[in-house]
């Protein structure tokens, strides 16, 4: 059962996200990221990212420069581990901003709730005409 | 008196709202709307929504297709009933995203918080000059 | 140590920020801002605002129609204020949405908790490039 502890900790932890990638504040992606995180991009064909590394080289050279994220819903998995399902707002150097889905697995460390799996999928326009 | 479970469910439907009509997961309605749900267009002078079929109907035809949820206040009555201020932001197929307000009442039922009535109303730019 | 109903409070306060400025409701006003609230606009060259005249003076001709507020985190301090860290989405007139930070000090009150200081920082495209 979440307490109203971890779901403060949970919804301090995908503001963080934003906050660090943002910022490039990389000194506190391991408050953000469990060690074995995987950003699954599969919707987008690219290649998954694994752990901090990974994250580090990819957001050096994106195109958005800004991530937020509203709507979030959590739900508790029998393992402990938490489902979150998140919008985001993603402003891009060039062009609109835009808007998707994460799909969260968030699990308790000994440090506190991490991020231990993502996978982000930008919601086209007209997606169901 | 709202409990800190009782809110954390509230902002979990606030939330539902969004990924369940902008996913067409219309199985899911009646874990966001209230049997007597009536959405209140009164400010665009187009008539009220009845019930989860009206919206079903309304939202297939949609020109948004995602819908955000912000800013969220919630004043509990003394009825019982709990009035919920948001401020929304809708992507539309054609042009730049648009912001406004809900002015919600969530009730209480057997089956959880629920949406009974939703008042949408899009900011206009320049809305006090 | 912030209680689920200090949360609640703050997070109501910074969503009620966006509805009083946006709905220029200043009779509640009291509601948001601390007696010596500073507006500290540093970042943007301009000087600094001190108190609700001030505020209300600076929104009457702003040009920013929609302030929304999203990302928080919550940090408590050893003398009781907490610091927040927000992300923002602001609506100007004209153009697109933009995009940046809220850095907050937030005190209780008698009358609850308040903003006593706000710094906003506009997020550049390419800021990091």
């Amino acid at each position: 059962m979440l307490t109203p502890e971890d779901r403060a900790a949970i919804h301090g932890l995908l503001a963080d996200y934003g906050h660090v990638v943002d910022d490039h504040d990389w000194d506190r992606a391991h408050e953000v990221f469990a060690e074995d995180f995987v950003f699954d991009r599969g919707a987008t064909g690219r290649p998954d990212l694994h752990g901090i590394a990974d994250i580090v080289a990819n957001f050096k050279g994106r195109n958005m420069y800004a991530h937020v994220t509203t709507n979030t819903t959590l739900v508790e998995n029998p393992d402990g581990t938490v489902t979150g399902h998140s919008k985001f707002l993603g402003f891009p150097n060039e062009g609109q901003p835009v808007t998707g889905d994460y799909h969260d697995e968030i699990v308790r460390t000994p440090d506190g709730w991490r991020l231990r799996r993502r996978r982000a999928e930008i919601r086209a326009r007209k997606f169901f005409d």
